[in-house]
């Protein structure tokens, strides 16, 4: 979900801007982390992904409505986030399905920690600790902390992923 | 997680109790439904589910901890829940795993709907729609919902578990 369907990186932006008054560009995050930007700790980006709201408010990613319900015209689709990390994203990651993918079932989403458990055809996702150990074929979905990977297949939208997959 | 390692049943027992004043004996929950035997409709039991927590305050299965502990030393254990129906259920499924199983990790937890498409050994589980469709080994444990089925491999209880795998 987080920065492949959720705009994660601009909830990022936008928490930054409120708590540090920071003015923080996309091109910024390149291959950086939240808090080497932010200028703050580590333990202060993670606190922010335990408050409430922080998932629930996410924008989408532009296109992943219209190509996901493409999507599951032809495929099975299941959305897999690892998310049982933080306790309270979980019904605001399925509140935030349920307004901006309708179409996507209770009975296809996965709330997971690792996912190397999951058996599926392809996996898209941003995180090479989620595509490393998966058994089927990985699809690396660009966000700005995976620029420097250059081993996996590569989408850099939904409209590069609506050209794979339809 | 219901009617393996969290005592769904008894849960649902003390419900009808509290709301109907009903007396229900675990032996009169066998392959009828909770509604039929509560005397009320299959909405009513539903809406409970829905309820704030009915899951956080259900008792463990006995033995299940030491044997779920036991099986992590010699296993790689997931625990699977079919729970994304309920969204009150996901926190209150992991606060309940974290104090009654707290080896087992956010990493290990997984919350889903549909089950086939996890990938493992073995797969022990009350209902039939799981384990039908599950590539692995099926491994049934029984529950009042599932006496008359009789062609899979059965556990009655945890320390049957602790048998067949440790």
């Amino acid at each position: 979900m987080d920065d492949v369907l959720a705009d994660a990186a601009s909830r990022f932006i936008e928490y930054a801007d409120i708590r540090f008054g920071r003015k923080i560009r996309p091109v910024d995050l390149h291959n950086r982390t939240w808090a080497d930007v932010a200028g703050t700790t580590p333990e202060v980006i993670r606190s922010w992904l335990f408050e409430e709201g922080f998932f629930r408010g996410m924008k989408v990613i532009p296109d992943s409505q219209e190509v996901v319900a493409r999507l599951c015209e032809k495929y099975e689709v299941f959305i897999v986030s690892a998310a049982t990390e933080f306790p309270n994203s979980l019904k605001e990651k399925l509140e935030w399905l349920n307004e901006h993918f309708p179409f996507i079932s209770w009975t296809h989403t996965v709330f997971c920690g690792h996912k190397y458990m999951i058996q599926a055809d392809y996996l898209i996702d941003d995180h090479e600790k989620n595509l490393i150990r998966f058994p089927g074929k990985p699809v690396l979905f660009t966000a700005h902390h995976n620029l420097h990977l250059n081993h996996y297949t590569r989408v850099n939208n939904w409209r590069e992923v609506a050209e794979m997959f339809l």
